[in-house]
């Protein structure tokens, strides 16, 4: 297969590993600053998928540099809020037979997404396995909470082809299951964060003591609350019949091993850089304004982040 | 006249110090910690007033060690979370001609304070000068935002004796003016205090730059506009005639000479002291939910500034 990864970052550069070694022909895309350092030296994967290393077929910069080429799969990793730039450069690359996998985070990356590419060309992933940087290029794997699931929002693809690429990903070590109802999965996800990541990076605390506060947790409570409104006003299918089974299982399941986790939004603030709260609770609100849903909590939440993300540029910038 | 000046915090120092050196009587009320270094050091203060340094008459650390003693006047500068206690334990010292002025900040101290002593005997104040406590018993007043007002909220008290009472601390002093409109003042100085005070500790950042950034503006506007609807509820009357004008004159006038002062609460946070939360935006929620006033984001600022109080004091426990 000919693969063009999308970002070197840390989820970028464990697939264009992986991919490498399992025979593939991998291209990637990185920030000019970093181009030089991993054409050379390659990339490499530790922790809990092994340590692996390899050079890849072909890093650079730009998407012009890849003019005129194709590939059998493109994999976007950039965050969440430049994947509508990212998919007008790539749509040139999209050939007959491509598909343009999208493992990103939050709400809204196959929309923006589909303003230029095919929704017949698109699959989303859920991934929620972590990797973390350390060095360009370099990604470390820390904890894996379930398999990657892929899948096309609106069935739009054969699902024996996608079963065909979770094979390929299952064998290049990444688990990767095909399942018919990926936005479930990605709407699970989403909510998951819209309440732990963004006041994680609030209160500066980690996801237990956001959980062991009562303060916080009713927060919380009406975060997600507030989102079963929503879904439920667009009729968006749920694997949980509501919000209190959706509490219930996120307390008791989806948090406790995730406890000592430090909202990566916050890292994302520290470092100055741009949050991805615009395709969680900013993408709730949003969509709560058009179908006249109440989500007042969501929208301090955003305003809340905001100002946080804000204040931090200007004490970087003085 | 003999006074009583409970607590010996930066206001407690500067009212003792004060009245004692213009010829009063003064006994002060201290945490034990204190009292043996207050007793024989005496009480200091500097700053914007000048330098001035006296013995108090009598120290104590405990209501029962005045049983016995009436007096002419009794000042309350506690945290208005203690408020009913306090006024609870000082009820036996109020005699037929002791007037107790509650000199502290938010709603209920009145409330309070009148469980336990009548209301004509209750004088509320507006203090918006700035002391700092520099040790035990020596404050430093640091700014003057305008004289104090003394007044009794339900017009209970004959003006004439307030008049002579603002002489007294005038005297001394502190410039003070007697006031028949005092609730309007006290809320004036609330409202300025639940938009700051709060978001304020929430960020970590000066009033100023709440000010600057968009975000943490619009949240300030929300939260005031949220009081204005709730005090024209339950029909309280005010020197703005709307949300709009209280926020030019608070943005243009009443905030500028503030910009670089941090909030207090922020400093009780990080000092694990509990914080006035429930005397600003607290209050607002209490009577809010009595009058079915909707106020969402005054709920979540409470929530949010518990919740740092909380996190804080976790912080200082581990």
């Amino acid at each position: 297969m000919k693969a063009l990864v999308i970002g070197l970052g840390a989820l970028g550069t464990v697939y264009s590993c992986l991919l490498s070694l399992a025979g593939h022909e991998v291209t990637g895309l990185s920030r000019p600053a970093s181009v030089d350092e991993i054409r050379s030296n390659g990339v490499k994967v530790t922790g809990i998928w092994g340590a692996h290393r390899t050079k890849l077929a072909n890093v650079v910069s730009d998407v012009s540099e890849l003019a005129g080429q194709t590939f059998d799969m493109i994999i976007v990793t950039v965050k969440s809020f430049i994947t509508e730039e990212i998919a007008e450069k790539i749509a040139p690359l999209v050939g007959d037979t491509t598909f343009v996998f999208l493992l990103q985070n939050g709400y809204g990356n196959f929309e923006a997404a589909a303003k230029s590419i095919l929704e017949e060309k698109l699959v989303l992933g859920r991934v929620i396995f972590g990797a973390e940087t350390l060095a360009p290029g370099e990604s470390k794997v820390t904890v894996i909470a379930d398999d990657v699931l892929i899948g096309s929002p609106k069935k739009l693809i054969d699902p024996v082809l996608l079963d065909e690429f979770a094979r390929i990903f299952s064998k290049a070590l990444i688990p990767t299951v095909a399942s018919t109802e990926i936005m479930q999965y990605i709407w699970g996800k989403i909510i998951y964060n819209s309440a732990l990541n963004s006041l994680g990076s609030i209160f500066e605390v980690s996801y237990g003591e956001l959980a062991k506060e009562p303060v916080t947790r009713e927060l919380m409570n009406k975060i997600i609350r507030e989102i079963f409104d929503l879904l439920q006003a667009r009729n968006i299918p749920m694997f949980w019949p509501d919000a209190q089974t959706y509490l219930l299982n996120f307390y008791d399941y989806l948090l406790p091993p995730t406890s000592a986790h430090h909202s990566s939004m916050l890292q994302d603030i520290r470092s100055g850089r741009q949050t991805e709260i615009e395709a969680l609770n900013g993408a709730v609100v949003k969509l709560a304004h058009e179908s006249r849903v109440p989500v007042p909590v969501n929208e301090i939440i955003v305003a809340m982040v905001k100002a946080k993300e804000s204040f931090s540029l200007r004490t970087k910038e003085g």
